[in-house]
């Protein structure tokens, strides 16, 4: 079985706007063991509605489409579905009702237009919408001799994906042969995607039943494994016997073997070893606090720390001698261990990160380039201090040093 | 004049990787003058390839096909235009003897493969990728007795877009009747999407030659407005014109009149007062500073400031009085306003910004919820607290409160 994903709106055609409720409908269609075969995106313009959805019922199982089923002139989904399986479409009566008390009961007034958001597709199964005015709708239907199935969804998020969870789903289970689809996400810090694929291509290669995908994103990479298979432990022994292989490949590199993001592993570690965390940013200007306190919860093992821009910060908040600075330059492994140092002692954490580098694009020297970075981490016993040169602009840099000052903080923890 | 974008790739048809080339491609083909009126996303198989490019033939005067030019047995694209076209495919020796010298040159080997690279298609003009080793193709050609334009262009995006710049561009605007193009980009700080649209709407109702379109993103709003002339001057006219009838509606509200960042504009400020900022984050947990300090050359005017999550941290960096904390809570009007006040003593800087609150999920009572969050600024005579109540979750909490806090020092600012 495939399906088509057909996402309406001409706003969707703008350089401002774009899908993305498409993946997060692929993501459960494919744990029915249904595959996505096209996109399409189209505009508010009934002919082109019609184009769309005719081509998409021409060569797929199941078709979603995703928006144009409000009140306004624009909406034209319903009319094309329609149109394009010949079928009558009717005012329910019922969901007028519903629409003047839902209006009635926000004390609102209805305007005539919002009246059609009751208009049903002939055989259609009324997906009701909890968070706003306009069903959803399901079809069970004959096109060109095949089988199809077509769901008509609010483009809103917040609409659609309960929606989908709530009353699709359920549907196409009883609907769709059984399959049983087992995933694994590990996740790895610091290694490129073409250093983890040249290490870890032999292995799964020889999966051939598991799918297998890269995803490499500013130092981070995620392991997508994929298999589906008529009897769920069979499809699940897979996932966990090709994970096991590539965590005995990448070792440490792997920080994740459940897809939690590297924070939340620091955190977990932290806690786990009753241990907490202060930092003192310099290059990274606050994205490493603000990284870990993204997460609800970090504030039992990360106590905070200091943003030291300026030469009289990295004094004034983390004791770093003004002399140390004169003498190696701010960003100098020396300065990076001393900040480490000076903001555990002034957070009394168990362990204290500093980073110190140039984000560019100014700042660089032949002696010290724009993407050097000094990180250290202090235990009160002992300073660790890693160089790094990342390459990319102020962002990547940026992003990168966090990524490196997190993860040493996590082999520290192992 | 109108065009269809065909992303190709099986790796766009799962849950993870999305198509963003099209937004770029369609803000260049927008600046022409044309509209995109379909994206196709279609997965790396020959008989899906051909049919997507042939509905787009069929409907679109111009048709970018982006991806599928590698040399792997998965690129098809150039065979797939081939075939949609009934068109001659032909391996093109000077560019084999390039792909030769370009692996050279790298000292790496050249596997057999690579020379698919070099098919092109009968009548296509060739651009060169400096960046890759797959070319882009252009084609100026009849399908179904209309004219039409096929690029095919790399999917890399740093290959595509430097391409498209300087090689589709430069040709479009030569076949393309001139038009052009005027844009304004207007934004907005603490206003709701449809408050914004409620008090703008009747004015840009009136200029119905000037497209305007609003995006609202966490706290923050973007006008877009687009004018099209034959003119220039009379396109720019317009859109000025409906700007500043725009900005003397929303008054202060408008922080930006050519599309700068709250960030940016912030710095620009102090930098123009030779004013200084320092920060001290609890809620925020270094978001703020973050914001600030990914900006390049943000140290002119930022010094930098304390994440106090632990209240022992707002009293050691923000010299918050413990008895103050525990006369009114950490989350209080009168710790926003200390935090304030504090990190600007300890920083030396014009300005001091404290931000405390609750982001939630767990931490929130009856008498302070989750969402609550107080914001300070003090320049040393005064300081102004703000009390806010945001909805939503942790992330945008965050958001909101930082975009909050920024906006509050911008308007102390004007």
């Amino acid at each position: 079985m495939n399906a088509e994903i057909v996402a309406i709106g001409s706003e969707l055609l703008t350089p401002w706007r774009q899908d993305t409720n498409s993946l997060y409908v692929t993501e459960r269609l494919n744990q029915l063991g249904v595959a996505v075969i096209f996109k399409t995106i189209v505009g508010d313009r009934q002919k082109h509605l019609v184009e769309a959805i005719r081509n998409a019922l021409g060569r797929a199982d199941i078709v979603v489409i995703m928006g144009g089923l409000g009140p306004t002139e624009d909406d034209l989904t319903r009319e094309a579905v329609a149109e394009a399986l010949k079928i009558g479409l009717k005012r329910n009566p019922e969901l007028i009702a519903e629409l003047y008390t839902r209006f009635a009961a926000r004390r609102m007034q209805i305007t005539r237009n919002n009246e059609k958001q009751a208009d049903t597709l002939e055989g259609a199964t009324i997906l009701e919408n909890a968070r706003g005015t306009a069903p959803g709708q399901m079809l069970d239907t004959i096109y060109g001799e095949h089988r199809k199935l077509v769901m008509l969804l609010p483009g809103p998020p917040s609409e659609l994906k309960p929606m989908f969870d709530e009353q699709c789903m359920p549907r196409l289970r009883e609907l769709l042969p059984q399959r049983h689809i087992a995933t694994r996400v590990l996740k790895a810090a610091m290694i490129g995607e073409s250093a983890a694929d040249a290490r870890i291509a032999p292995i799964y290669q020889q999966f051939k039943d598991v799918e297998t995908t890269i995803l490499a994103h500013l130092g981070d990479i995620q392991l997508n494994l994929v298999c589906s298979k008529s009897i769920q432990e069979a499809a699940q022994g897979r996932v966990d016997e090709l994970a096991g292989r590539i965590e005995e490949e990448l070792e440490d590199l792997i920080y994740s073997s459940q897809g939690e993001t590297l924070e939340q592993i620091v955190l977990f570690y932290l806690e786990l070893r009753a241990a907490t965390l202060s930092v003192a940013e310099s290059c990274t200007g606050g994205l490493i606090a603000e990284r870990l306190t993204n997460i609800s919860g970090a504030s039992r093992s990360f106590a905070g720390g200091a943003v030291v821009y300026s030469n009289e910060l990295k004094t004034e908040f983390a004791g770093v001698s003004p002399a140390l600075i004169e003498q190696h330059g701010a960003v100098s492994r020396e300065v990076a261990a001393a900040l480490a140092e000076g903001i555990r002692e002034r957070c009394k954490t168990t362990f204290g990160l500093g980073v110190t580098g140039i984000a560019g694009p100014g700042g660089g020297s032949e002696e010290k380039p724009v993407g050097l970075v000094y990180i250290g981490v202090s235990d009160g016993e002992s300073t660790e201090v890693v160089e790094k040169k990342f390459t990319g602009d102020r962002n990547r840099i940026r992003q990168y040093a966090s990524q490196q000052a997190l993860d040493l903080v996590r082999r520290r923890l192992m």
